[in-house]
C-alpha cells in the first residue's frame, strides 16, 4: 500500500498503525464538511479504524449520511467506524470527573481509549470539596493500569487521585469556570505543578489527548 | 491628638486604629532604614502597637538597635513592638501549610494574627498528595473561627480544607515551586477558582493580610 | 441517610449542609435543563434549602416549570427554593457597587447572603470618582459585620472603603469595562494589591462568594 | 548649526529643542560610561540643557568627575546640566505619593519637572486607606496646573484625585509592591481603567514623562 | 441643589461640573435603556449637558424616541444634549488616526471634546508605513494645544508625531488588527514605551478619554 | 500624479508601488463597504494593481458588482484586479502547510505572492506527526527561494523545514487549534524560538505577508 | 508503624510507598539545610529509599557530610540513598534531548527513572534542526517502554518522536533559551499543542517528574 | 565525512553546510567551557567555518586560550574561527538600531552577516523621535539588498523603514527599556503588528537570526 493518500488538500498517513499503534484520528474543527468526509472515506477503505473528534452538529449529520454504521456520541462528539467488530479489552482506565460540566470533555476520553481497546470505568462528579465521594472509590483505583482525572476550575483533584494510587494520572484541564479561570488556564497550571510526583498533563478539553495516553499504558501494562 | 504625623516622606496614620480596629502596619520592603525607624517612633510615642512586615535583615538590625525590646521573626522577617502587655485572646484561627517551604508565609501570618489579639495554631506540610494526613486533624478544624491555609504550587488544598469546615477559609498562594508555578500565579488562580464556597484569597505571599484577616473575623466571631 | 445521591451526571453531597453550614450550591452554567432539574428535585426532596446560581434564560424557564415556588431573580441570574419559611436574620452584611453596571454581580451576592440568612443592604453606584457620594454612607458601614464591595474597571473602591471600617471587606471584581480591563483582571489585581489589610477577594464577577462569606462571617459575628 | 552630531554609537539630535521645546534627554540604563559622557558633553558644548536619567551610581561617579557643577539626584538617579542660570518659573505641578516607597519615581518627575521649568509641589504618602490624609490637600490641588501621582500595588490613588479637580491628572504606576503587583502591572492596569475622565498614563516608573508632560501642560496654561 | 440625585441604580453626581469642569459623563455599556433613560432625564432637568459614551444601537432609538433634540453619531456610539447653544471654542485639538479603521474611535475623541468646548480638527489615514502623508500636515500641528493620535496594530504613529511637536501627544491605542495585535495590548504598549517624551496614554479604543484630556489641556492653554 | 489621493476617511498612498515595489495593499476588515469600494476605485483608476486581504462575503458581494473583472478567492478571502494582464513569473516560492485547516491562511499566502509575480507551489498536511509525509518533498525544496511554512499548535514544521534548505523560510502561525494553542500564540512563539537559523516569522494568521515577503525575496533571488 | 513522622515543620508521609509505589520524594528549593538532612534521616532510619532533588550546592554538601553512601550527581542536582542494593531493571526508558544546554534537566530524568528501577537509556542533542541525527536511533526507540523528551527553545522534538513510536512520549520543556522563550513557557506550549497523540506534557524543568511517570509505566509494561 | 560526531554531549552536525549553507553555529548560554571548546575543535578540524554566539566571558577567555587566531567581539560577545581567508563580499546589509543602547544586539548581526560573506553598513541611533535623523540616510538603504532594524521600547522604526524601501526588512526586537517594555515583549509585538508589508520578525534579542536571514538574502540577490 501506498504509505501517504495524496488528496490534495490531505495527505493520509496510511502507514500511522504500523508506526504508532493506531491510524490517524481526524480533527473536524474548521474543516468543510466534503474535506472531513473524504478522509473517512480513504481510511474506511484502507481496512482502518476511523476515529473522528471534535465533529460539529453539521458535520455528524453529513458523516452520519455518507457513514450509517459509524457509531456517533453527540456528547463527545465524536465519530467511531471501527474497521471490524472488537475484540477483547486490553487493559483498565478509570475516567474522573471533578463537576457534572466536565462530562463532555470525559465523554471524548472513553471513546478514545474504548477505540484503542481499553476497558474503561466513568466515575463523574467527585471533585474535591466533597473528599468522601472521592474516597469511597478508592478500590476502583487499585484496579486501573491507568487513571484520567478531568477538571476545571480549581483542578485540583488529580493531586488528591495521585496521592491515593500507584499508576500514572493524566491529567485533562477543562474551560469549565468563569472569570479567573481563564478558559482552562487555571486547572492546566495547577495540574501542571502537582505536589504528587505521578501526574502528566494534556491540553485544555483534550479528552481525546487523555483517552489515547491511557490505553496506550493500559494495553502494554496487560500485554506479557 | 493629630490624626497625621506629617514627616515629610510619610504622613503616619495615627488615626487607623480608631477607624480600623489595628494601628498603621509598616511595609518595610525598598525603604531606608531611617524612614522605617522614624515611623515606628512615631508610633511607638503616640502609645501605639507597632507591627512591621517584610524587615530585611539589614532594617532587622538597625531596628534592633533602636528598640531593643521588640520581638523580631527571622522567618517571619516580622517586627513587633505591642504599645502594652498582652490580653486574653480573642478567637481562634488556625494556620496550616502544605508544603515546609510555605513556612515563612505562614509564619507571618501567625505573628500578625497573635499581634492582633488571636489564639493561633499552626500545622505545617499537610498538602493533599497524603491526604491522610490532613484528615487527622479535622478536630482542630471544627475548633477555628477562621483557618488560614498557605500553599504554593498546585493551591489545592484549600479547596478541600473548604469542603470540611463552616467557618471561613483565607487562602494565602506562595511563591514555591518553579516553571509553570509562575512565582505564585498558578496557586492564586487555583485559589480564585476554588470548587469550595467559603475560600477567600489574598495577595502571593501576604502571610500578613491572611492572618490580619483571620484574626479581625475570629475576634468578631467571639465578641458579644 | 445517604451521604450521597448518586445520579450517573451527578453526586450530590447530602452531608454538606452538616460539614460547611449549607446545602450544595448549584453551578448551573454549561449544563442540561433536566441535569440541573434532578439535582434540584434530589436536594429539595432531602428536606435541604436549594439555590442555584448563573441560571440561564431557558433553565430559568425550564426551572419555573417544574418548581413554581422558587424564587428566581432574573438580574442575579438565581434560583431560590428554601426548604422552609425564612428565621430570624443572623448578622448585618453591606453590599456595594462602584457603578451602575455592577448591579447583576452584586444581586448574585444579595440573594446568596440572604439565603445564608444575612440581613442584607445594598448601596449602589458609590465609585471613588465622585467620593462624598461614599462617604456619606459612613454610618450604615459602622454597623455592618461584613462588607462586599463589587467593582469593575479600576476596581479602586475596596481600598477606600477598607480604610473607613474594623470589619472584613470582600472585593468581587467584575468584567464591566474594555480594553485593558481584560474582563476583569484589572480590578482583580488592583483588589489583590490592595493597600487596605481588611481586604480579601474572590474570583472575578462571583458575587455568589461575596456574598456566601459575608454571610458566614456575618453569622458567627452575631452567634454567641 | 548641524541638526544632528554623529558620534558613531549616537546621533544626538541637536534641533530637538526647536522642534519639541527641550532638548533630547540622555536615558542610560545600559550604557557605557563613555558613551553616557560623550552626549553630555556635545550637548553641553552646543548650548544646550542636558538631563539625563536612570543614572548608575557608578555613571553618576563618573560624569560627576567630568562636569563637576552639574546637580545629581541620588533618590532620583539624575544629571542636570542647565544651560544658564534659571529663568522665573512657569506653571505650577503638583506631585502626589501613594506611599513612601513610591518616593524615587516621585523625585524623578520633580526633578524633570524644573528642568522644564515648573513650579513644582511635593506631597508624599497620601494613599487612599486613609481618604482624610489625602483630603487635607484638596487646596493644594486647586492651585495646580496638572498633578502627577505616583503610587503603586493597588494604584487606587488617581482615580480619586482625579475627581477631584479640574485640571489634567498624570498617573505613574510604580514597581512598589510583590506578588500580584507583577512588578507594576497591577497599578498600570488600574490607572488606565480610572473611572475618572481626567486621567492619564505613563509607563511603569517612569516620573520622567510624568514630570515632563505636566511641565508642558503647566507651561502652556501660564503663557499668554 | 442635592449634591447627589438618589435613582437607587445610580447615584447621579450633581456636583462634578463644579469640582472637575464637566458634569458626569454615562457610559452606556451594559446598562438598560431605562437606566440611561433616566440618568439623562436627571442631569438634563438639573440644567447640564449630557454627554453618553458606547450607546447601542438599540440604546440609540430608545434615547431617540426621548430626547428627539440631542444629536447622535452612530459611528462614534455618542449622544449629546448640550444645556444651551455652543460658546465659542476654547483651544485647538487635532485628532490624528493611523488608518481608516480607527476612524469610530477617533469620532468618539472628536465629539467628545467638542462637547468640552474645544476647536477639532481631524485628520485621518496617516500611518508611519507612508510617512510623506504624515510630514505633508506639519503646519497644522503646529498651531495644535494638543495632539490625539488614535492608532491600532503596530502604534507607531505617536512616537513620530511626538518628536515633531512641543505640545503633549495623547496617544489612543485601538483593537484594530488580528493575530498578535491582541485586541490592542500591541499599540497600548508601543504608546507606553514612546520614545517620544511628550506621549501620554489612555485605555484602548478610549476614545473618550483623549478627546476629554486634550480638551481640558486646550482650555487651560488659551485661558488667561 | 498626486502622490497621496485624499478621501477623507483615506489617504491613498500613490508612490507606495515607486517606493516599496507593489501598491498599497487594501486590509478590508471593519471597513465599510464603501470606504473599500472607493480606495479600490481610486488606485484602480491610478492604472494600478488592487489586492485586498480579510474580505468578508458581505465586501466580496459588494465589490464583485462593481468590479466583475476581479478575482476573488473566497477560501484565502482575497480580492484581485490586476491593472494588466500577468508577465512572466519572476522566482520560486514553496508554501508548505501542517494541516488542512491551516489552508485559508496558505491561500492568502499563494494569492499574495502571485500578485507579486511569484511561481508559487503549494504542498498541504504534511505536518511533523508524520515525517516521511514531508521528507519525501525534499526535492521541491531545493528548487525554491523562498519557502512559507503555514502552521497552528505545535508550529513544529518550520524548524524541521529549515533544517533542510538553504533559502529563508518564513513561518506563518495560524489561530488553528484549541486550549492551549491561545489562538496561535502557542506556534508563534515556537516559531520565534525555532532553532533552525534560517527561520524569520509573520503575526498569526498572515499568509498575507509571509506569501508578500517570500516573493520579494524570490524575485530578487532572480533579477540579474 | 505511624503513618506519618511528625517533625514539626515536616510531616513525613511513610505510607506513600505502600499507596504510590515509591516513598515520598524531597524537594530541596528554598528549604534549610537541617530540614532537608532530618527528613533524609526520617526515611532512612524507616528503612526506605530516599531520593532528593534541586540540591543546592550547599544543601549537596552538608548531606554528603551526613551521608556519605548516599550518591549525589551534581549536574542533575539529585541525592540519593537506596535503602538496599539495587535490584534487576524492570521496563526500557529512553530519554532524548534536543539539545546539549537541556543535559541538567535529562540527567534528572535518568537518576529519577533509575530510582524506580527503570533501565534508562540517554542520547543527547538530537534536535530537529538536523532530523536525520534522530532518525539514526529510530531502533532505540522501538525498544522502549516510554521516551522521554527534554526539549526548550522550539520544542518541536517530541512532536517529530511522537509521529515514529506506539509508546507514550513525555515532553519535558526546558527553560534553556532566550527572550520569546519565556522561561519554558515557548517549548511548554508547543508540547501542550504536539500534533502526535501519544504526547504528554510536565512542568518546566521537571526531569523528575518526566523520570517518574516513565519508570511507572515502564515497569507496569514490563510486570506480567 | 561522517554526517554527525557524536561527542556524548554534542551529536555535531557536520552535514549543515551542505544542506543549510552554512556550519552549525554554536549557541553558548549555560553550557560548560569544555563542551563549548570540545566542538569548536570538532568544526575547526572538519574544515568547517566556526561561529559561536552568547559566550560569556568567562568562556571567551576559555576559547581564547585554545583558539588565539579567533576573532572575539567583546560587545557582540561572538567568537568567530574562519577556515580559510575571507572572499569577496556577496551582497549588501544594512543594520539599524533606534539607539544606542541596541548596538551589542546589533554588532551580533553584524558579525553573523559578515561571517555569511555579506557586505554590512551600522547605522546607529536613528529612532523614530528624530525622524529626520532616519531620512538622511535613504540613499544608503537604496542599496540595501536586506535591511536589519535593530530597536526596542517602542519598536517604532521598522514600520518606517518598511515604508520606504523596496527590500525585505528584518525587525529585530530588543530587551531595551523598563516597566510595559517587558524584556522585550513590547516592541516584538509592534514588530509583528507593522503596518509596513515587507517585514518580518525574529526573537527578542536575536541579532544573530537577524544577520544571517539578511546575509542568506543578500547572497542569494547577487548570485547570478
Amino acid at each position: 500500500m501506498e504509505p501517504v493518500a495524496n488528496l490534495g488538500f490531505a495527505q493520509v498517513d496510511l502507514e500511522r498503525r504500523e508506526r504508532c499503534g493506531f491510524p490517524e484520528v481526524i480533527f473536524c474543527q474548521g474543516k468543510a464538511n466534503e474535506w472531513v468526509g473524504e478522509v473517512v472515506r480513504k481510511l474506511h477503505e484502507a481496512g482502518q479504524d476511523c476515529l473522528a473528534t471534535r465533529v460539529s452538529d453539521e458535520q455528524a449529520a453529513f458523516l452520519g449520511g455518507h457513514f450509517p454504521k459509524a457509531q456517533q456520541d453527540r456528547v463527545a462528539r465524536t465519530f467511531w467506524l471501527p474497521a471490524k467488530a472488537p475484540t477483547a479489552k486490553a487493559g483498565r482506565v478509570v475516567v474522573l470527573t471533578a463537576g457534572t460540566s466536565d462530562l463532555p470533555v470525559a465523554r471524548e476520553a472513553v471513546v478514545t481509549a474504548e477505540a484503542l481497546g481499553a476497558d474503561v470505568h466513568l466515575i463523574a462528579d467527585v471533585g474535591v470539596a466533597g473528599i468522601h465521594r472521592l474516597l469511597k472509590h478508592q478500590k476502583e483505583f487499585a484496579d486501573a493500569d491507568c487513571i484520567v482525572v478531568v477538571a476545571g476550575m480549581d483542578g485540583a483533584l488529580p493531586s488528591v487521585v495521585g496521592g491515593l494510587v500507584d499508576c500514572p494520572v493524566i491529567a485533562v484541564p477543562t474551560s469549565v469556570g468563569y472569570g479567573a479561570a481563564f478558559s482552562g488556564v487555571a486547572p492546566l497550571l495547577t495540574m501542571l505543578n502537582s505536589c504528587a510526583a505521578n501526574v502528566v498533563v494534556v491540553n485544555i478539553d483534550s479528552g481525546f489527548k487523555g483517552g489515547y495516553v491511557a490505553a496506550l499504558i493500559a494495553r502494554n501494562a496487560r500485554q506479557p
